[in-house]
């Protein structure tokens, strides 16, 4: 058995069950969890101690002494009609009273606004005031049967992450704990201090794991226990406002934000819907204070001999890994808990030294929906077998430094399988790390971009997991492309527009839904952008649209790039045209079989005519087609659902969208639930079986067949 | 047995059958068919004539003396890119050459354009030519890998109802007739010519039936069989285009129709969109052209002594029944084709003296999709019953003059079954027309106005038959109320924008999909039309919204009247909202039973909050949904297919929407499938089975419950 690259949840009370597994799973790090800690034995074991810090809820003391320096952020009220000349409205009425209140120090004429909703205009401010004893706005002058909304600055009284564990654990009448917003110099005063102090008073820690560091995902929670969780955005900056920010922003971009740039017509400003120019501008604004502030905290912890991990996690926003400016945080590390192969992905592919994954189950007797995990009718070995034969994929591909688990280790102790399974996997993890160590796998060498509104901001992944937007198609996509031998990078639709593609781009991705980030919306508008890929499918490239690519209203095709993959979309505009009879017919792409259905289809789309090859279809419309396109080649498909035929389809596509089908042979298994890596450097060939059922698989390499029997989601290595 | 009331297709060399048959039936009439003649013996017959005639394709020999004077339209190409600076595109290339020709006296500068359709814009006419030889336009000055289009104006070589005929009863070498254009003064003399000495040879004739006017319905015919034909739009102007009326237009309403006003960036001008300003003043512009023409003809038919019927179908451009200036033609009758009730519907509201159906089916061999009628394995008696219970709903709630039948008499000769039918459903209509003069059947008096983009213009109907269009949720809507007893009329959104809703509505309803002519489209950025509706639900009208009812983007709500109805549609903008969880209820609407799976469906749909009720909902979101708002009350459904249930939910819906769910024991039928209507002054209860299965039903009357057994399909008078 090998050791190390492995992080423990330590427990204080279970000292010797600490020791114990960091025996038997090779640790070399143990660390702590939101609500455990580690006892003096543990500290003095001498393995290095590594601890978990979520800065903006841990000096609660002093936010409960300056509640005007909480966070804040911007919500609306649902729109009211008006039924005579004045109308009142409660803002907060809607929303959990725990979560939000409104903080007496903030000026309501200067940051909220009246809006009526149906004339789409903005009441003026002498027509409207807020009584806060009644907690009430009424505004005058209404214009009868108009709709009308208040956007308010709210001050959030409870931190999210707190509030969600709290109220999900039933953890009483334990202390809320508060965001402090770390733009007051106070608030960063306090911080650092606490930081300071607390970097001293831990001597035994190696490895200071920040979480993340100061603002949260938006998580807005309602009233109403039916729709408790109102809006919940994993990338947005809504929690980074704050008076401060809004007058800061306007000192230095010359302009201000006001409500409505948050609100944004009900939209705010949600990571599945294309930027607005303003909203770049804020996360610009508000990324360059977090890395700076938070490169003053690594510092310090640099300063005391301490590494600086992240948790990409929580309080991520400003922290995003391929944002160009991460590297500024001069973080040592980066921590991403997976549930899927694309997140190690994301995690591999950042900047930094270390790169480690949390895994799933984390030690908690119930998983995210409810489910038993480490209670009676729970089974954690075949949970955590699932889900790292889920995120292996990728690590055939790419490299991963370390691995870990968190929450309560004592839960472990009716489950000794799944203490056996954890050392296999930790030693599957060694394996492939070790692999990567003497030499990268062999590649297909096809590049591969992601044409969507963010450009590598937002690589890897759209928002959040896969599970909270499994209508996404761009979340499978990158879920099947995770464990291939792809290039994968995700470039902006609006730099294409002014620069063109990229030389070193083989085959294009784009795939959304009319007007999301991820299909482009309002960009499309741009006819460079058109033309850019026009030309570059035109000269050889691989254009693949998925769902509704490149779907934008008033153009003469409804997907901008239809004649260029052979398929555009009905949606009710051209219903009097006929649409052509083909014939599906046979093809590269379907050599392995026909995809699944996808769960995300785009329901109408149909074949342009003869040029066009359709290879697949349902009752819906046509769901996989193809065609020729000069020297390029189009590839359309209706949706995009993972699983392993699908994933090979769309590896097929892939290959003949870049003019490589023969390539088909390399290092290809025989069966879809099958995949594999071979390493030159080793001449080591690894295969892994996704599925849960065992079975034999042949692969193909230059140097014959390759034939090996393999336990349902085991592995290989030949 | 009565008599009377019915139109018979005689035929010439069956002059027996002919008139045993007129016996059989009650015909009080005999008419001849395309493709039919009438001999002397029926001439003679003292039965009175009723004669068809299409006046634009019956000066064939003129035609083809004056091939520049026949009907035009704008066609485009489909967009080709160009990878060089100059580039060939073929007009002709993707279209039916035996409908369509270039007429070299059409100025090619005058009237075509070419189209940088990735830009937008359009080419310098100085960028491109024409050589007729070779029918090549050659652009120069190309943008490398943009896509270009070439529209152009053709010119029709084969009426269109004649090449369909033509083709599929493969008549072989028999003449191809062709369109003229009516706007060439010397076609007006022809046809004038033409009509006055048919007139003068017809004595025997009674009825001229014009079929209908001079425009047909556009239908363009692809060159590949597999696209033979490319659009069909049963309501637009495209072949009314030509040089005269394009130059009359210009002088008339002082600016010009381009070939863009009709490619309209390839969605033309399809019914189903909502129309331009400039389409507007086309249309206005045709009609009044057609009637004056129109009504010239109908005085010269007139000064003969003769009615002058028409034929609402085929070249009924200009021609629509519910437009404000129909009675401006003086026909004597209307004849409508059905299918549906709803077809009844629109035929019966029509301002003319003489309301009359042709029945289906059609005394042809085969139906309209191949299947057997008058041959072998065909059933000709089941299918006439069929389409007859599936009109008759129409008929007990409007009065119908005339029935009557097209077609090949002869062919009845082995189905005497057929024969019996249609004896009894000549009678049960008779029946049914003498109940009306005597006083119109019991209604709710529920007022309800179907809110689109075309006001009366196009009431019961969208355009075209169901069949053509099963994925509108307003032809099955239409196709339900046409059998209850509400007073339904079609309002134009614009005018509810300008006006208000009108003060005789109770209930409006809109059904559609986003952007469509029966949603709204674009109207809907007007807060004018919001407000109405609002201001109308607030003080107590009801407002069915089904499908995407109100539906644009860029507003607060997707649907503009979700606050309203209570539901909105997730079209990919807010995936980051969490959507209500409500529990479905029991309510009045679905009192009789949940509604089946709506085939229109809109995917997607969701409740607002506690004040919706949910009603009905699928693995696709919410599907019947109802709120109260202020004094009235909002429904939505997320699509509707007609069947009995659905119906029977949509009056229900109605009834509720007008806060009248006290009307829901007035004569209402114990089984969906039964309907019925009660003629207070001659005390006679009419109940139908519109099921093809007998049944015993017990209807609900002032008076106490009524029972009867009636057979599928049958009919009971009480």
């Amino acid at each position: 058995m090998s050791k190390g690259g492995f992080t423990l949840p330590g427990e204080a009370g279970y000292e010797k069950l600490t020791l114990e597994l960091c025996e038997k799973w090779g640790a070399d790090c143990i660390r702590d969890s939101d609500g455990t800690t580690l006892s003096d034995e543990i500290l003095a074991s001498g393995v290095p101690i590594y601890s978990t810090i979520c800065m903006v809820r841990s000096i609660n003391s002093f936010a409960k002494e300056h509640k005007n320096m909480l966070q804040r952020n911007f919500l609306s009220t649902d729109p009211k009609m008006a039924d005579g000349e004045t109308l009142l409205i409660k803002p907060l009425e809607k929303y959990f009273r725990e979560q939000f209140t409104i903080c007496p120090d903030d000026d309501v004429n200067e940051f909220w606004q009246v809006w009526d909703r149906t004339d789409g205009t903005l009441v003026p401010s002498d027509c409207w005031s807020y009584d806060p004893e009644s907690e009430t706005v009424t505004v005058t002058g209404c214009k009868p049967y108009h709709f009308y909304t208040v956007s308010f600055l709210a001050c959030r009284i409870w931190e999210e992450i707190s509030m969600y564990n709290h109220i999900t654990n039933d953890w009483g009448e334990r202390e809320h704990l508060m965001a402090v917003e770390p733009r007051y110099p106070e608030v960063q005063d306090a911080l650092l201090s606490y930081l300071d102090e607390w970097c001293r008073s831990h001597p035994a820690t190696k490895v200071v794991r920040f979480t993340s560091m100061f603002y949260n995902f938006t998580w807005i929670w309602g009233a109403d226990e039916r729709e408790r969780s109102i809006y919940t955005d994993w990338g947005s900056y809504d929690f980074s406002v704050n008076p401060v920010s809004l007058c800061e922003f306007e000192r230095e971009y010359g302009y201000r934000m006001t409500a409505e740039d948050f609100i944004n017509n009900n939209r705010h400003n949600a990571t599945h819907n294309p930027p607005t120019e303003k909203y770049r501008d804020w996360m610009e604004f508000t990324g360059k204070f977090v890395r700076e502030f938070g490169r003053k905290c690594v510092d310090l912890v640099h300063s005391y001999g301490k590494l600086a991990y992240v948790f990409y996690d929580d309080t991520w926003i400003g922290v995003e890994p391929w944002g160009e400016h991460f590297r500024e945080f001069g973080f040592d590390g980066l921590i991403k808990c997976v549930f899927n192969a694309f997140e190690a992905r994301l995690c591999a592919g950042a900047d930094v030294k270390t790169h480690e994954l949390r895994l799933h189950p984390y030690l908690f007797p119930t998983g995210l929906s409810g489910e038993p995990t480490f209670a009676p009718g729970g089974h954690p070995e075949a949970d955590a077998r699932r889900f790292w034969a889920c995120v292996r994929r990728a690590l055939l591909r790419v490299k991963i430094d370390r691995i870990g688990l968190g929450g309560y280790l004592s839960l472990t102790e009716p489950f000794p399988a799944f203490r056996d399974e954890i050392a296999k996997i930790a030693d599957e993890f060694r394996t492939l790390r070790d692999l990567h160590d003497a030499g990268g796998p062999w590649s297909t060498g096809i590049r591969v971009a992601v044409l969507q509104s963010w450009g590598s901001l937002r690589t890897w992944n759209c928002a959040g997991h896969m599970h909270e937007h499994p209508e996404l198609p761009l979340n499978h996509i990158y879920e099947a492309m995770a464990g291939q031998p792809f290039e994968v990078r995700a470039i902006s639709a609006h730099d294409v527009a002014e620069h063109g593609v990229p030389a070193d781009v083989d085959v294009i991705i784009n795939a959304g839904r009319e007007g999301d980030a991820w299909s482009g919306g309002e960009v499309w508008d741009d006819p460079r952008l058109l033309s850019a890929i026009t030309e570059f499918a035109a000269r050889g490239g691989g254009v693949i649209g998925v769902g509704e690519p490149a779907a934008r209203r008033g153009g003469y095709r409804h997907f901008r790039i239809a004649d260029i993959i052979g398929v555009d979309r009905e949606v009710g505009e051209t219903i009097c045209f006929e649409k052509y009879k083909y014939e599906k017919k046979p093809h590269f792409i379907t050599a392995d079989g026909a995809p699944t259905h996808f769960h995300n289809n785009a329901a109408g789309a149909y074949s342009l005519g003869a040029a066009t090859d359709v290879l697949a279809d349902d009752d819906t419309g046509v769901t996989l087609a193809c065609k020729q396109f000069g020297a390029g080649r189009g590839v359309y498909m209706s949706g995009f659902t993972y699983n392993a035929r699908n994933a090979r389809v769309l590896y097929r596509a892939i290959l003949w969208a870049a003019c490589k089908e023969s390539l088909a042979d390399a290092y290809m298994t025989s069966g879809e639930n099958f995949e594999c890596a071979y390493y030159p450097n080793t001449k080591t060939l690894v295969v892994i079986n996704n599925s849960t059922k065992s079975g034999t698989v042949t692969v193909k390499t230059p140097d014959g067949d390759v034939t090996a029997d393999i336990a349902g989601e085991g592995i290989a290595i030949l």
